[in-house]
């Protein structure tokens, strides 16, 4: 996170929990807790992302002087606690699926093992950047296969929640398949070619319309994209267009292309592309804009528009129909000597009810299609041997069951961090993309389309799925 | 904004025209932009937000030679061009709306007059910061009147997009009417009191949920607010937080309350209610969380939940309903030595078309009932005298007049920056809440509820009017 000290990035109870374990003496048990997500409503799956961010923010954790002063304070906190936040520094593990897989609702995305006072801080921080940059990076690939194969640049500085959602969202753009960004400061962090050419602004700035595109063909005679709907799209635009572009033609360069920004893009792509393709120009690219999303563009390309590159900024960079992963932090384990002890809450609401233990997640994959067949979470310690038959249980009707062949069971979950340091070789987020794409490749496009996806199913091995209904009898028994 | 360098926080598009400006040696043409939004689907006004952080973003501005050896290695700009970022700052004028205002559709919320280059470079920072913390302020100012009176915690962090959503955001939500965060560093960063008690994951790391409460309740006697729901909220966590309670009383202290987060929230604080009164604990509080916004708080309100403290996360700080605000940032006049000469964008798009000229804003408020009649654009040299009768007209129902007697004219734009130095006195939070709720108090209810609220009139000065008329003829004219 660009080296800020996020340690104070926490909800206030975090510290007051820590201040009471501190008391209670409980500071070092050893915790595992599961980020996941319990359902999406725009989407079945998720591509996650944010890890590399998550691993920064933790590795720079400490608690400044003037951070222990401030909490001190707060009037909430022991002396023995503030006085032990000097040496915190995080020492767990961290185990993760990489950045650019598909995640399914219920699968732990990150867990982590720690100290329960390690754990219990960054619950906050954690959240906070793995929703939003899988949330994104699920908005972009969805807003990129709508397009099927056209470019999209990520266009959302002005419109995103604040700085860092910018930043952080158009990394997630690229991550979820989005070609560049117009966004100077994310390019430049990340090694992203940053997009853009000129606004209404710059028409508006000269006495006419073509003294605008005149002085900017000059300037940049190569990459000559012109805005065109400053006074009016076909009537000045366009013409206007077509005139540099003769003129550019002239001294043997060619113009690069035009973009839309408002009116109806798909009557007016398709009356400027006739408009080019007269004048010669058929290899001048259309460039959109202007609130588009995955369902615009899809009823776009229904209608025959004619676009080249779409530029993709408001409802991507805030996730505009579902503005939020509902990522939760839940404690699924604590450790006793070298035993884990499954914990889990019981949820008058059945969704909010999670899988206890520490645990690990399977994709099987046909070894024929090479598509994916299933995902099975297990408890850490089982193994799926592919060179048997798996059958698989749904957990709510138990009577749907399926024998699996002639399958690859590829752990979703890497180590990231061991005992405070990082163990894992953080890709390029070039490497991401790929692994996104590779990613979704697997899966048949009945999971991925936008109305009603099928539902990709996501199992508990046999041993996870009795563990949990005991530890729901016995909590059931206890209240009882 | 915390001491960060964002000058390359801007649109790619913005340093190619400066560089275009440069060679065409424009840089030094004084123009004037506003910053305004259209329309806001939610509610028909916002609350104004993000002035502060604004004006520390416009203060900080320079280049560092890392960012010019960046840009360079983009192959897009001039030598030279290059060369004059290094003396680039922030030389210009910024009028502005004072935070906390209330403000609508068209009306300029902040005016940048700065040489071409640098009004350029900080729209998309600019746009940034104002629209998210604009929005939240107004999703906050909208959930806090639901509440009649009830006390709102933010709880954001974990679903805001990305870390400085949820800082700026828990600021914004306090300019809105929020009480406090959860966020601490929010709360450390802007003086606001930290809230929070407890987890889940503290009930589940005790062997039964009465140990936990009786261990919070032995460490945070005087603020004893127990979570109930983590197993059965009335069957196991109300009843055990009333035999807490009562081992509380008999020390002789008074218990604070219970927290729910799950569940019909309706139902279950009335219940809950009952039982704690019926326990001798009438003046325990009952504090709720869990996916509420200003509609689900004015639905409970209807059915007679028992709520005292809403704790109100993931709604407020995405504005989920509406997760952007169309900020947007248009040219509106060029300075020709001492003269102003109007600008507009005019488009296809009706709404997408702008009021030219260099502006003010008033705000007329009546004599008598210190409400606000009505508020008026005009160029910024026109005067509204109150000691006269004023005659209002619909911008495009010109038969709509209205006569306005025996008002007080509040211009509604103060200088901030005056010369790149800044002329204003920031306010404390504190007071910019209370600007918010002044503000407020200053419209009929019927302006701000949420179901088709009466729409405030804004209207043009004729001169002004008459400006934006002969501009669009002209624009017509010159495309025939």
């Amino acid at each position: 996170m660009d080296g800020r000290n996020l340690t104070m990035l926490t909800d206030y109870y975090e510290l007051t929990m820590m201040n009471a374990y501190y008391l209670k003496r409980m500071t070092d048990t050893v915790a595992v807790f599961d980020v996941f997500f319990r359902a999406y409503d725009e989407s079945n799956y998720v591509i996650a992302a944010g890890l590399q961010q998550a691993v920064e923010y933790l590795l720079n954790l400490h608690f400044t002087d003037e951070d222990i002063k401030y909490l001190e304070s707060t009037n909430g906190f022991d002396k023995g606690f503030l006085e032990s936040l000097k040496d915190f520094k995080f020492t767990g593990n961290i185990y993760a699926v990489e950045e650019g897989t598909v995640v399914f609702p219920t699968e732990p995305l990150l867990i982590v093992e720690a100290p329960i006072n390690q754990a219990q801080l960054v619950e906050g921080a954690l959240l906070n950047i793995l929703n939003f940059q899988t949330l994104i990076a699920t908005k972009a690939a969805r807003i990129c296969r709508a397009t099927d194969g056209g470019s999209v640049l990520e266009f959302g500085l002005r419109r995103a929640q604040a700085p860092d959602a910018s930043i952080y969202g158009a990394r997630a753009a690229v991550i979820g398949g989005c070609d560049t960004t117009s966004n100077v400061l994310a390019a430049q962090m990340f090694g992203v070619p940053p997009a853009g050419t000129h606004a209404h602004s710059w028409v508006m700035a000269f006495p006419t319309e073509i003294d605008a595109f005149r002085a900017y063909a000059e300037i940049y005679p190569d990459k000559c994209l012109l805005l065109v709907d400053t006074y009016d799209t076909l009537k000045s635009g366009v013409p206007n267009a077509i005139k540099v572009f003769d003129e550019l033609k002239a001294k043997g360069i060619k113009p690069f292309g035009i973009r839309l920004d408002s009116g109806d893009l798909a009557y007016l792509s398709k009356q400027a592309r006739k408009m080019l393709d007269d004048a010669g120009y058929k290899n001048a690219k259309i460039c959109v804009s202007g609130d588009l999303d995955e369902y615009v563009i899809q009823s776009l390309k229904l209608q025959g528009a004619c676009i080249d590159i779409y530029g993709v900024g408001t409802k991507m960079i805030t996730s505009s129909h579902t503005p939020s992963l509902g990522g939760v932090y839940k404690l699924s384990a604590l450790k006793d000597g070298n035993k884990y002890i499954p914990k889990m809450k019981v949820s008058d609401n059945p969704i909010k009810t999670t899988n206890p233990g520490r645990k690990s997640v399977y994709r099987l994959i046909d070894n024929h299609t090479k598509k994916a067949l299933a995902d099975i979470i297990t408890l850490y310690d089982e193994k799926i041997d592919d060179n048997e038959d798996y059958k698989i249980t749904s957990e709510t009707e138990r009577w749907k069951t399926m024998i699996l062949t002639d399958f690859t069971a590829v752990p979703l979950l890497k180590n990231i961090i061991i005992g405070g340091k990082v163990v894992y070789d953080f890709p390029t987020l070039k490497q991401i993309k790929a692994k996104t794409k590779e990613n979704l490749d697997a899966f048949w496009d009945e999971y991925k389309r936008n109305e009603k996806p099928q539902l990709f199913k996501v199992d508990l091995s046999d041993k996870l799925y009795s563990t949990k209904q005991k530890l729901i009898a016995a909590t059931r028994g206890e209240i009882k």
